[in-house]
């Protein structure tokens, strides 16, 4: 007995002895690399590049296929196994000239300034000149029914300025900008504009997508943003309607061409011991066409490039196979994500891990994990070592877009969760541009993904 | 036995019951706070009238008695209990004409933007040239010795990027700029530049507070800062030595008048239960002479008002005594946190709490709390109800440089701790302006604020 209590103690000691030196080991690397990120980091200088070189890249457009070949020039200078493109058939809408809209009433002309959404038609070529009935839900455009014909649906429910968190903010309003042409067509009116996409109230609209969905092709309406100034503007003077008879004008001349070839842009480092488990790094590489796509999504891209420059150049070689994917048109429905997830899957290759960065390049607050409940025990135990970066969120639920497809039961999707309060400020903007992104900001996101790369290489995940 | 078994546990779950629903209580509270601090707040309006309207405002200056006129008339439309300003002798130092630099050498003169540091002495009315000797710290010169004796010390230690709090980085460089003119003049240095303190490589000179000490009048040398990215330059130049012999000029004006009169301005809603126990919450009125002292401290005036604009809007009517103080001249020797101390230590009052918000306008990550073991250990209790608004730091140590002087072995400061990325970006600079704070970053940390100060003023501390 006393011989085997023996052994128990020691294995005990050695155990925890093995698992604190194991931390200790883990400390000192992620120590490493965020020096590395902060004092050497490339993230920024890659962004500066891909915002003010490139420019915005949507999917089909000029600035994309300008986009695709520099982050394949810039991945290939790292020294990665390998390099390559993934051919992904893209939809291919252009905005077209610049719109135009404005308040007509008996006292003139008062000019509005308007965004088509991503994915809408084009006004008749005159443009689109009627009266405007304000709702603040999908809902109410049902229960009006037939009283918005003829009218232009005005959708003016705001984002909840008192969620803490601004994409619940963003997700508790965005249904009107992406359904809300769809179910106004529905009922007979001839446009929809939508209050942007932000609790700011400035002048600048946000662009996004939207969708008509199964309705008939002469129920689809043309839609646009409208700035939240000229939202409350307008809502004032609906108020007053009996004191200033008003109509709103608008015309827009975008329009979908035929669906044109991108690419995602695919760069690994072969794993030592077990190459055929596969760890995704990524963000996605198009962006809309106004700004410069900063925050949405280059802050991921450049942070996805330099985890995998800080494993070559801290000589980390990574135990499974690291790769990076830059994916194409995420902002236009997903098609690189898809096109990436069903290569995998004829390949029969097996993604343990996938982690997206698509919440702006602002300071890491943690990460959001979808996985089971074995997976998600063995990475709370990692939570320790990021709180000297604070890092405190770890949480369930989260992930990214462009990674989703790649979900199994038994492996890992989880998503850098920077602070969110600025992120609508610019999302979707001519205001996303470089000068918006701190570089520390962006340079901790990449540490901080690097880091726990690192943890999922080092120690897989649990099967 | 039995009998008494049973009344503990009635008295256990009753204890327990009544420790949740005041739990419940705070929590619904506290919700409530940041709802109308979201919706409804004020904080981000005043700060742009301060801002926008004021100006900067050092100690001295015209702003700095319309930021005391402005600060008064607005609390006084809180409906306060009372609303006072106290006297405070301040210094007076002003910048004269706009600063000159250039470097001169056989190819010509290459101008650079220069800031004198505040406190410093004037260059020669024609200004001031002499060779250059670059140091990275104030042993450095002591080191070198008589070997500065005639030149410009140009202390070009950086601030250390790979720390994660900026805070940090800037207490391991600082130094140099408070102390460096002293230790060079003593040294027979005809003046000194010094390294802008921000880890961000642009070309915005930072100013900031200088000591001579207690050096002789006759080894007093001017001082000022240059950017960055000049100072990248300039040791470039130097490290080519042989290749181009330079000299470096510049010129400054600014001068040290008499004291003068500025004032704290204070309003409080008297405690209904403990009159005499004072809390204290604040930031500085004063702000550097350049840009619009938007982050530093506008941010933490405001904040500071909608504290008690939060409690007299949602109708709490705090136990003890509520007292918002804006100090005077925080930057050019902390006058008014002295004054307010040395006063409240006359009229014995008792200042049970003061908080000060003096890091910025950014999105609050907790808070710092410098108390004794008893105090913290009731506050940690506290610590799950910020949970739901992100706040995840309560550390040891932290206050702020007002409320210091108020410090006693029983009472509790603390600081706000927002997030420091920033901060160092526009400390002390042209481009502290109301543009660079977030309404949603500013409005959470005053809430964050109201809510403390509300656990502050239900439980008092433990004595």
């Amino acid at each position: 007995m006393k011989k085997i209590l023996l052994i128990g103690i020691i294995t005990f000691f050695s155990t925890n002895l093995s698992a604190q030196t194991e931390t200790n080991i883990d400390s000192v690397k992620i120590r490493k690399i965020y020096t590395e990120a902060l004092t050497n980091g490339r993230s920024y200088q890659w962004l500066n590049y891909l915002t003010k070189k490139v420019g915005h890249r949507l999917a089909g457009s000029e600035g994309d296929k300008n986009a695709v070949a520099w982050a394949k020039v810039e991945l290939e200078k790292l020294g990665l196994t390998k390099v390559w493109l993934q051919p992904v058939t893209v939809p291919h809408w252009v905005r077209g000239e610049k719109e135009e809209a404005h308040i007509e009433s008996e006292f003139g002309k008062f000019n509005i300034d308007i965004r088509a959404l991503g994915g809408s038609i084009a006004t008749p070529k005159g443009g689109l000149l009627a009266e405007v009935v304000e709702v603040k839900s999908l809902k109410e455009v049902e229960e009006l029914g037939d009283k918005v014909k003829g009218k232009i649906v005005f959708y003016n429910g705001a984002m909840p300025a008192d969620k803490i968190e601004t994409f619940r903010a963003y997700g508790a309003a965005v249904g009107q900008r992406v359904n809300g042409a769809s179910v106004a067509g529905k009922f007979g009116a001839v446009g929809a504009i939508v209050r942007s996409m932000t609790t700011k109230i400035d002048n600048v609209p946000h662009t996004g997508t939207m969708r008509y969905g199964d309705i008939d092709e002469n129920q689809k309406i043309p839609t646009a943003a409208i700035s939240t100034s000229s939202a409350d503007m307008l809502s004032k003077l609906i108020e007053q309607g009996d004191k200033m008879k008003f109509k709103f004008y608008f015309k827009q001349s975008c329009k979908n061409l035929p669906d044109t070839q991108s690419f995602n842009v695919i760069g690994e480092i072969e794993g030592l011991n077990y190459p055929n488990e596969i760890i995704v790094v990524g963000g996605h590489l198009d962006s809309w066409d106004l700004g410069e796509g900063a925050h949405d999504d280059g802050s991921g891209v450049v942070q996805s490039m330099e985890v995998l420059r800080l494993f070559k150049e801290l000589k980390i070689k990574p135990k499974r196979t690291l790769r990076v994917v830059l994916f194409a048109n995420e902002e236009f429905g997903l098609s690189g994500g898809t096109a990436y997830a069903s290569a995998a899957e004829n390949k029969k290759e097996k993604h343990i891990v996938a982690l997206e960065s698509d919440s702006g390049g602002f300071t890491p607050r943690g990460f959001g994990f979808t996985c089971n409940d074995k997976n998600y025990s063995q990475i709370l135990k990692w939570k320790q070592l990021f709180e000297p970066y604070n890092l405190h969120i770890f949480a369930r639920g989260g992930g990214g877009a462009d990674i989703g497809p790649l979900k199994k039961d038994d492996n890992v999707l989880l998503g850098l969760r920077p602070d969110s309060q600025r992120y609508f400020d610019y999302h979707h903007t001519e205001t996303d541009v470089f000068e918006m992104v701190n570089k520390r900001e962006l340079e901790l996101g990449a540490a901080s993904m690097a880091s726990i790369i690192y943890l999922f290489d080092q120690y897989g995940i649990n099967n």
